[in-house]
């Protein structure tokens, strides 16, 4: 009999990590491979805790394509590295020894890339060779090599039909009512997701007139001078402002103080901090709106070419580990910008591991406020088409699958701390 | 010749007030009635700043019915009382008079309502018979007599939408992840909004599982002791809070001091409040969300059925004026549930002016923080079906009006303060 495929979800969720998985599992299951999934993660491995992925229907798995989250938990877990931490490797190889599992599939950003691969090592020396293929995700578009990562495209349909939908009405009230609003959107050091809010702006009248990049150190006079030549050429100011945006020194505009496992600051509020210095400074009325999770489980306005390539990555992953890869990662290969075009290729999850891909300097005009042309190009074609769910009694209507457990064949329990 | 009409939007706009727009100039062209907009609501009155709805194409005002915000602008101007500044009334008549204009068409809520009452009671006592006619307008639902509000049914349908996703997302990474989620949305005095949030749980375990309403006073002990039977029982905790959440005393959470035209406290912020509460207390990792505009902006989510509702309203506006009415704003009659039927009616302007429908005490379970089956049974057909604008590159293709100004008659400028 076939070995088994263990999948995993991790990190912070999207909008379409589950058509990943559906691309794993719907692939799988053509193949014959039986898939189990970790729930809440890789510690469902480390607990030995595995869902049956073949108790769930046809139906429910199809239904994946169209459902937002983490359908079978995610979890912010790192492994440690092997040095600190070797008993949690070994742990891992025990638990797929256990059920024969001979794939590894985790799907998620430079974290989790690093964590497959380091298993894979792990496994090769303990004798207990497993074949590891990273699925890549993330909202924050960072990981390296791919064009674009899956996730990314529907959070900037969100965003850019979320800040040209409110500056319209912005601007119809604004001779009288709100002249300033700010809408906080995600991403922690790169700034990919606010630039995609600058693409409801196809002239320099239309909202967002003012994007705040973590790439571009803040400066509040400069922010001030502009926000009221905006208000005073255009009746008011739409700003997007990334969740990271920092001064010049580093320190984020709304540093909460509060880390999470990854050691990074969370962060949150910057929105408030931002309206309200424009308030203090040019005494306009100002709204804002923190779209915080709304912008990542969005499904409801998820881009369909994001989904096409989310649930690509998730089937080529299988199809790479049946063709006798390991160690690599599916990415998107952009061959033209217009009709968009791509094509699925793979690299090395040693090159891609840790690595956090930036916003190329020329996609930031020079005054630092807006997106350029180039960045347009690069932005446009990963928000193309719609691909709504299915609606019951007027909400999506969006699946919960049974997550039956394996019985354990194990009898030592394992402490995650 | 015919008299010609005057349409205005007031207060605060939502996804389909040009829905309402595009039924009374529709019906208006259908009568060959002109329309004359006012350029930012009333003000464009009192200005003499009339938009020539006639020089708009038809493809572009059917494009209003799925266009968010106001086309023409809107404002939160309030008249004064006729004892107070007479000299307003007397200038809309002497504008009115100038350009002919026998039907005015006043687009708003509960203070809107008011005021068209006032200008039609002026126009008598000076000797100018206007014909005046509400279109119902309020993302708070809570204006009197009619079944619901347009544009309450889509912010509706988008709060229930995104609070069901973001409940998908947080509770996919509880485990090791965020526990406490806090979506806070519109909804100074009434908990309609809030309460629209409440659809999207259909079983205790969904989120959200907690609301608060600003007809419930808030009590802190009550709140966090659920919050935390929630996170024990569901793994995690998925709040909706109106901004006008209060204290017993009436003191609100969220209160910024600031106050707008209307003598309306300028709320905002009280999810970051609550959701401190709850770390403070409890230590649960929390997330929050601030919709703001964009709940009210969510044209790409609008209840097909409000759509539907706006646009008759305002065709019943001109139809009600063209059969003699006035004085009079046509309402939605609920004749039955499940399906959902509707019937236009009318009621006498001086009767909805000033009145705000609140939540009866049945829609409200006896704990306070959540919605019955009487409101789910209201609710629900208010969000039903969907009505997707067209998309362009990937985003929704809204239309910009050429608002081309009617050339001034009078000419005295008039002041508005």
């Amino acid at each position: 009999m076939a070995k088994k495929a263990f999948y995993a979800q991790s990190g912070g969720v999207t909008s379409v990590i589950n058509a990943s998985a559906c691309g794993v599992i719907e692939t799988a299951r053509k193949n014959n491979i039986e898939v189990y999934a970790g729930r809440d993660g890789i510690i469902g491995a480390l607990k030995e805790d595995l869902i049956d992925t073949s108790k769930e229907s046809a139906e429910d798995i199809t239904a994946l394509k169209y459902t937002p989250s983490g359908a079978f938990g995610s979890c912010r877990y790192k492994l440690k590295g092997i040095e600190e931490n070797r008993a949690e490797y070994e742990r891992l190889i025990e638990v797929f020894a256990a059920h024969d599992i001979g794939y590894f599939f985790y799907n998620g950003g430079g974290d989790s890339q690093d964590t497959a691969y380091k298993v894979s090592q792990i496994g090769a020396k303990l004798g207990y060779p497993l074949t590891c293929i990273g699925v890549p995700k993330t909202v924050d578009n960072d990981l390296p090599f791919t064009d674009c990562c899956p996730g990314f495209g529907s959070v900037a349909k969100y965003v850019a039909t979320s800040i040209r939908e409110a500056s319209f009405d912005v601007a119809s009230m604004s001779t009288t009512s709100t002249k300033v609003f700010v809408m906080e959107v995600m991403g922690r050091h790169a700034g990919w997701i606010a630039a995609a809010g600058g693409l409801a702006a196809e002239k320099a009248s239309d909202g967002p007139h003012i994007i705040l990049f973590p790439e571009v150190a803040f400066d509040k006079k400069r922010f001030l001078k502009r926000v009221d030549e905006c208000v005073k050429a255009y009746g008011y100011c739409a700003i997007v402002v990334s969740e990271g945006t920092q001064y010049a020194d580093g320190k984020f505009l709304a540093d909460a103080g509060v880390k999470d496992a990854f050691g990074h600051t969370q962060l949150g509020g910057v929105a408030p901090v931002v309206a309200q210095m424009a308030k203090d400074a040019l005494g306009y009325k100002y709204h804002w709106a923190v779209a915080d999770y709304l912008q990542r489980a969005a499904r409801h306005i998820a881009s369909k070419t994001d989904v096409e390539q989310a649930y690509a990555m998730g089937q080529a992953a299988v199809e790479l580990a049946l063709a006798g890869k390991n160690n690599v990662m599916p990415i998107v290969v952009r061959d033209s910008d217009t009709p968009y075009k791509w094509h699925v290729d793979n690299v090395e999850l040693v090159s891609v591991a840790n690595v956090e891909k930036m916003m190329p300097k020329e996609f930031i005009t020079e005054d630092g406020f807006h997106i350029t042309d180039a960045c347009r190009k690069y932005l446009l074609p990963l928000i193309q088409g719609e691909d709504f769910p299915p609606f019951k009694d007027g909400m999506p209507d969006y699946v919960v699958l049974q997550k039956i457990a394996v019985a354990k064949k194990l009898n030592k329990e394992f402490i995650v701390k």
